[in-house]
């Protein structure tokens, strides 16, 4: 399937649904409603799935596009989920149509457009509203350019290449706002998030001359700060912020007195065999695993392991 | 002038010299890093004036462009700079040619290139480069994209057009190092400058029910996170993380007893009009001015202000 044919096969439907993933970030509902006000200009009836965990910045982008209760759905299609195990509840196994950019897609759907080339699914989307209207509208711009961004981290992770910064030159002549995306995604946190940015750098641990950093995050310092589920995205990115650190460790105490554990590291290091010591796992990069025990308890503990499979 | 006879022109001189800003920044330097490494390759002897000021992020990058001590220039170029005040000690008065972005620019030079659209000069060295040789280098690459994404705050900054992260693309494409730059220059900081950070949080005031951030940044408080000149980068942006917050002060105690006070707002207060209550000024989003007096004592004096101005 190629753009064009894709494009096709959506306008020869109506009555369709657009599901986002469980967790939903800013590639898939950013994709999935700008996919959703096209196909409308397009003279289709398109609605997306009322995911209800999706977060306050998202939702006053997202949400008008919602379906009401009483939509009948004739066509599926799932937008940046690479597993259906990755649904909201009521969908697996029923999607008509995948579009996605993850290698690991599963090859769920009846039918899949796969772009695994593209650092967002935004990117894929975009060529397919061009195929189908030509152009974009300001507000289908700006919910793509959420998707480009957010999977990008604003352009900075490694899988930012050429066609993504041609995508942003592209949605930025479309008119996308770009400085309010920026502003909230980007820039914008909680009074709360910055009191517990405070307490985790206050609180950072150096081993091996500063080349193991580990930050903790305990329950009582989440209740100080104030802070939500909403203000603890991307906690584990913390201590990698510092200078000559290579191993980057974030213990964060749960309720009931174990500890989640994130391991980060350059390819010097193994995340994963770290991780693997306590029975977690994921990638040489990026690995996680929970351990019992109390939070200083459990630092200490990492940083030893640490310090040993590095060797 | 256009490109190609901004082009033509370095290539008819010989021993050509290039001047880079006062307090360096990152287009200052790559940019003229990147064009003095084109000129080479183009056949030109062709030096950066060692400027003393360039920082330690900088340095590993064009350092090994400082002309040697017996160095005797016949052509002097400047790359980013708006006015012969912000050379270095000695070439005032001297530019042969100007090469700018800076629709501020004085004309100072024999000739001058000046585009003033660009969000950077690395754009404009870019084409220059792409005139004189056809191709960049990766290590010109790297040098541009340093200059692109450092003047516009990795693409976070309100100059950041569609030519922008065009030119980021093809920087892309002619193999930048993007991963490293944009670690060293956006990712890591001294663990110096987190405990400053940590420090700068816990102590933030509010006012006007969150619209008014007030951060303090005293002498004491340098001690103790051990921070040096280089961890002080853009302290007056991190009040303005805070949700809600619309105009954000920032006062820095100096060592003469007095405080020098940054104010960030959005287009809703005038900056300058606070700032020019004390004989400082500005922009309408970004001005400063010197109080004289404590920083507890100036913070409340600032806040106040701020709230008259605001009715």
């Amino acid at each position: 399937m190629d753009t064009n044919s894709c494009a096709k096969l959506l306008l020869t439907h109506e009555n369709i649904l657009i599901l986002t993933h469980k967790n939903p970030d800013g590639d898939t509902a950013g994709s999935a409603a700008a996919l959703c006000s096209a196909l409308r200009r397009g003279g289709r009836t398109a609605w997306l799935f009322p995911n209800r965990e999706m977060g306050r910045k998202l939702l006053p982008y997202c949400g008008q596009y919602f379906a009401p209760a009483d939509f009948r759905p004739r066509y599926v299609v799932s937008v940046d989920i690479a597993d259906d195990r990755l649904f909201c509840q009521g969908y697996e196994g029923k999607a008509d149509l995948c579009i996605d950019h993850h290698p690991s897609n599963t090859h769920f759907a009846a039918e899949s457009y796969i772009r695994g080339e593209k650092a967002s699914c935004a990117e894929i989307v975009l060529e397919l509203i061009q195929s189908i209207n030509a152009d974009l509208t300001p507000e289908e711009a700006t919910l793509l350019y959420i998707g480009l961004s957010t999977d990008t981290g604003c352009f900075q992770y490694g899988n930012t290449n050429a066609a993504a910064f041609e995508a942003a030159a592209e949605l930025v002549r479309c008119g996308a706002d770009v400085m309010t995306v920026n502003t909230v995604f980007f820039r914008k946190v909680t009074p709360a998030r910055l009191r517990l940015e405070s307490m985790i750098y206050n609180g950072l641990r150096f081993y091996r001359d500063g080349k193991i950093a580990v930050a903790v995050v305990t329950q009582e310092m989440l209740r100080q700060a104030g802070a939500k589920e909403d203000d603890l995205d991307d906690l584990a990115g913390l201590a990698g912020r510092c200078e000559g650190s290579v191993v980057n460790i974030t213990v964060r105490e749960k309720e009931d007195g174990s500890c989640r554990v994130s391991v980060r590291s350059t390819p010097e290091v193994d995340s994963s065999a770290i991780c693997a010591v306590f029975g977690g796992g994921g990638h040489a990069m990026a690995a996680g695993c929970t351990v019992e025990g109390a939070p200083e308890h459990v630092s200490r503990l990492l940083a030893g392991v640490a310090e040993e499979v590095w060797k």
